[in-house]
């Protein structure tokens, strides 16, 4: 196994702020492996829904999530508060791969700061119907690529 | 079925900031009443290790949960921002009874708000080992008192 | 405070399998009180669903959740399997309080098995789209009735 | 992207049942993404404490979970029974790679059945305080070994 880097926090434009929980911490007193991706599917829709391009109950258009991964680097715990960083690692026709990165907060003001656990998540957008791959809509492709760029 | 009345905000002194996450709605759209449930256990443990009266890992003496409540007024739902009101009803020498309210942030500013999800939560102090109630400790009985009367 | 005593398995004739997993437990090691709640609304909703009568994504009636309690008397872990009981304790024209109960699958075949955790969980029926009570429709009031008399 | 082909049923010789609970489905009606992680946790951690090759208390070596993935196929939705495939894919010194597999009740019945999602964890086992790798010990070693050659 080739282990990655850790993301530097200087290389997230968007952070969404994710204070934790209880029962995000499992028995042996850190957050469990598997909350990790709920920070990432809350910061990826709660970014989409605050620039008004998810409709969750009537959109036409779903992204339906085909592929996701983690990393953990060093551990996390209640109560603390954490940083969750969202980027845009590739844009495709369909589809959209977002890199995520979760940052403690002390770490995430520090210059040097790097990520204790980092993954990835890919949406493919679909026909709420048929299910079948559609295009991105455009006013969601523009705040990607706002995302991609680092201008959000 | 005699329904309670909604407890106004002005009437707890201690409010815990929860932005509710995306795994919080359920298939209706809205918060499940599981949730909120997660959000009193969060609200009263981060109130007590902030205040470092609960040592998780090595008190002698532990709190267990004996009994818990919650009466549902209105929906809130995910990406929204709720305060979770945290008071002591009733402290005894081995227990305490908390009231919780759970207010949506917009009525959380406002002079009338009112909880759209309220209930309690009652721990019993116990020796870690005998598992027998012990009196609560003299450091957390202190917060809890100041608690009680709304200085904290 | 008055305990209430814990309802003897044979009071209930509908359990409800449900083993436990690992985030169930919290970092004390045993199954969070928070947990017992989400096996209250599986129970109920798995019973209501294998009966036909709730139709999660079409009813013209939704039943809301308005009121959940529960007591605790002795702990449950992951491993472990575990039993809700499931029973009809009022049945209004708009309203049916049910009153549910965990057994420990041990304790669960023993004839004196009594409940670990019990509680209660009140459903009001009301219009989707008024959010106004309406009376129970007839064929969900069939299942709560023969619930209600221990027949199903 | 390139997307692996889904496993077949016929390529795992272990599976842990699992229902679904209410919770499992977010509000697009499906299990959400972040759950099967939680089948992934539940699965591998309830057969090695079935073996007794896991100590969550008092073992001396700890297992790390420091990467995980999942890709997601067709949609599993609450209620529904599922079956969680286990299998070493990758045995080191220290850590150890499975692979994991939902498989929907019917179709695992199937000879043909394959994959409705699909992923890998892995565990690195760490010295309790030091928090260096150590070897895996012996016991758990022997129960790895026989899940991956197929004879657990």
């Amino acid at each position: 196994m080739t282990r990655p880097q850790p993301w530097p926090r200087q290389s997230f434009s968007y952070l969404h702020p994710t204070p934790t929980r209880w029962a995000d911490n499992d028995v042996y007193g850190h957050v469990n492996n598997v909350t990790y991706y709920a920070y990432f599917d809350t910061a990826v829709n709660a970014l989409l829904l605050a620039r008004g391009v998810l409709d969750i109950q009537a959109g036409d258009t779903i992204g339906l999530v085909v592929e996701t991964g983690c990393t953990f680097f060093a551990p996390a715990s209640f109560p603390e508060l954490l940083h969750v960083g969202v980027r845009v690692a590739t844009l495709g026709k369909s589809s959209v791969r977002y890199e995520l990165a979760v940052f403690r907060a002390d770490e995430a003001e520090g210059e040097d700061a790097v990520a204790c656990a980092q993954g990835h998540f890919v949406h493919v957008y679909v026909d709420r119907d048929t299910r079948r791959p559609v295009p991105i809509p455009a006013d969601l492709r523009a705040v990607l690529e706002s995302l991609q760029t680092g201008e959000l």
